[in-house]
């Protein structure tokens, strides 16, 4: 078997990269079965340090979880608002952050850190790996749910510890992302924060750098400069 | 222009994420500058928290700046198979952890944490958002290297300060990923992990919960609970 891809493959892969979005607007519909399973095993194929899969997915449509973890939201939106200032914080109170109860479904995404017991390969100096594995289980979910049509929204403004006791986590056991899921009316083309403003889109030229943080080896890369300098 | 993904174009991004593979064995070629920037700019298009972007992907050819990192890997590594005895440690030595002086190309993805100022839109709560944003940046390149036909390695065993030493990084950016690349002889059906015998694929049933860590919830989730049983 080859383990090419075709252009075509290569395409479609590129769309869903660069037309995912974080999305807040949901419609009420719910998501098939079929299709939620197929997210989840995305998802459950992620990389993971030591092959140690800490993830849990822990499924929520319950509305009264889903009002107490809004209400949780709001607690910490208060908060948030407060330390943005004059048109900033204008602004800020214009922007929809969330979608926990419009939308069908939510999910939050849990990284047990003793699955396994406690050494992990790959984990021993940097015990973080486990949390940025999840990480790497939410964006593989977030990425096939645009596949198929549906938007997914991080809700980041909300207190852990808040989280943790709504859903009864262990201790050992801690939110990474709480998403919300749905069929959408459209996945804006760019953005929402770079559309308003809020903050520009860097180039990629200014994200690269050469060698290290500040470079004495530049001309080493002219080709590839130059690449960039013509995307 | 419709927002669906054909069945060819959801199947092309389901096997980027099925047939990606965390590799250490790589062919010498270099990765061509236009293949190049098309992994960057995946992974530049990853979702971030508040738009605030806050990667920088630092590319390293420099065989003087690989030995000093595949030195750091190596004195890592030594404190490492300490933690594990017997059998374990034994198997653990005939793992192959890393390529970074035989892949043609390193990538540090780092995490500068005050981008765009001290308080970012949905970070006010939870200060590691961005670590994670660019978790997902990762996650990104990482797919798109498997549709562009190369691998990549994760390298976790190696001091993040020595890593920031090393790149001469400022205070304010933490190294996240450091990732070996080239092109591969194959991309292994299943995680090296799993093959050996290390750790054991969880089935998609055991990572998934309803409502709660402990749910009392499980019968509203029956048609679901089929559906994972069926898989």
């Amino acid at each position: 078997m080859s383990h090419e891809f075709s252009e075509s493959e290569k395409a479609a892969f590129y769309r869903a990269v660069f037309e995912r979005r974080d999305c807040r607007r949901f419609r009420p519909e719910p998501i098939p079965e079929p299709t939620l399973a197929r997210l989840l095993e995305a998802a459950h194929h992620a990389p993971s340090v030591g092959f140690m899969q800490p993830w849990d997915f822990i499924l929520i449509r319950d509305s009264q979880i889903r009002e107490k973890i809004h209400e949780a939201f709001l607690r910490a939106n208060a908060e948030a608002q407060k330390l943005f200032e004059g048109e900033r914080r204008r602004q800020y109170t214009t922007f929809k952050l969330e979608g926990i109860r419009e939308s069908p479904l939510n999910i939050c995404v849990t990284c047990q850190r003793d699955r396994f017991g406690p050494v992990i390969l790959g984990k021993t100096c940097q015990p973080e790996m486990d949390l940025y594995s999840t990480v790497c289980a939410v964006q593989n979910l977030w990425l096939a749910a645009r596949v198929e049509g549906i938007g997914v929204g991080w809700v980041s403004i909300v207190r852990a510890d808040e989280l943790s006791a709504i859903l009864r986590l262990p201790s050992q056991v801690v939110p990474v992302a709480y998403l919300c899921l749905g069929y959408v009316k459209e996945f804006a083309t760019e953005p929402e924060l770079q559309t308003a403003g809020w903050l520009p889109r860097l180039t990629l030229k200014e994200v690269v750098r050469f060698e290290g943080w500040e470079s004495s080896f530049q001309q080493d890369w002219q080709r590839f400069c130059q690449e960039l300098e013509n995307r």
